[in-house]
């Protein structure tokens, strides 16, 4: 294999959309999410967003990057201004609704109409999950951390409840992501099914080689 | 299928391994790379993260979130110290070496030595990249956030070069993470090969159903 090195004032001088499509590659497969959010009327937003992480287990956090300029817009107002929302799986048969949603539809029109895409409530919950999805998440917001760097924001959120399909989730509590059709996002617009695992690893000790399961 | 909805409360009552494993596996599957760094005499450190998210095209730059106690933080104190760090896309013969660098090696043991995962250096740049992987990315160091609600912090770097093989790098800019045979993880400890595309879709807009390139 050939190797190309871009130093940064290539990088820089790239054209927009060129270094737009390169740079969301970088980090290789991202997972796909719907973010669901509702104002205090209950009119429902829905957003595809590429960048949800894992926080940590105890108490269980998950964070994700907004861009302020983004369609996502409409989410984090309704997010702010109800303290909740929800994540969603995007599996196979959603891609193209799914993709649809990061069109830049008017305030008052919901991308669950738009799409196609199903509405549906936990009780006491003031976001809507997707029911098309096989993975849902209730977050209550924590904090928003704005970066100062680009003017994207990084909001904080406590699960507050999980739905899932009970035989994709294993004894040990591992989900099994092929099970749900879960896909991931490559660059802004490549979509990616799951492949089976090539195998779970035992905890890595200093003394020991890597084991598989 | 048959739906599970998991409380807050239940959640919390998840015995500890089954809560870690439960809680990884919730984003969907995540990018899997290498930190590479070193420290001001040249000792090299290695650690695998699954947190990078891409923050922006123009400035180009990244975040990662990683964890106090984790075997990650020898990567910390260098990154803050020399100001630089790698990021190096796990491909699928490099996995049991990149799940053996989460192993808690003792700081004076390099996970390059002990894996067998081969350093390199770009020119005037104090960080090595792993010259077995497929992708390699040159940051520095803009901001760290440290996330007072769980003690994480969230590292923000700017692209400095990327290093990748010319046939990968399509006309747009679209960088092929199906030819590099980059891997995704899902939980703690579950690699996934790459999938072919199911398809890009052109750039949605609000008045135009979703449509393949």
């Amino acid at each position: 294999m050939s190797d190309i090195l871009f130093q940064r004032q290539q990088i820089k001088a790239m054209a927009h959309r060129y270094r737009v499509n390169f740079i969301n590659c970088l980090s290789g497969y991202k997972s796909a999410n719907l973010v669901g959010t509702a104002d205090a009327d209950g009119h429902t937003n829905l957003a595809m967003v590429s960048s949800v992480v894992h926080l940590g287990a105890d108490p269980a956090l998950m964070g994700m990057v907004t861009r302020p300029r983004s369609v996502a817009r409409h989410s984090v107002d309704n997010l702010q201004a109800m303290g909740v929302y929800t994540l969603n799986h995007v599996s196979r048969n959603m891609v193209p609704q799914a993709h649809q949603t990061a069109a830049r539809y008017p305030r008052e029109q919901s991308e669950f109409d738009a799409t196609g895409l199903q509405a549906a409530w936990v009780p006491q919950f003031a976001a809507p999950y997707v029911s098309d999805s096989p993975l849902s998440i209730g977050l209550r917001l924590v904090e928003i951390k704005h970066l100062e760097c680009n003017g994207t924001d990084f909001v904080i959120g406590a699960i507050e409840w999980v739905r899932l399909p009970g035989q994709a989730l294993q004894e040990d509590g591992f989900v099994d992501l092929n099970q749900l059709d879960t896909v991931s996002v490559s660059g802004l617009d490549s979509y990616h099914p799951g492949a089976p695992s090539i195998g779970r690893f035992h905890y890595p000790k200093p003394d020991l080689p890597p084991r598989r399961q």
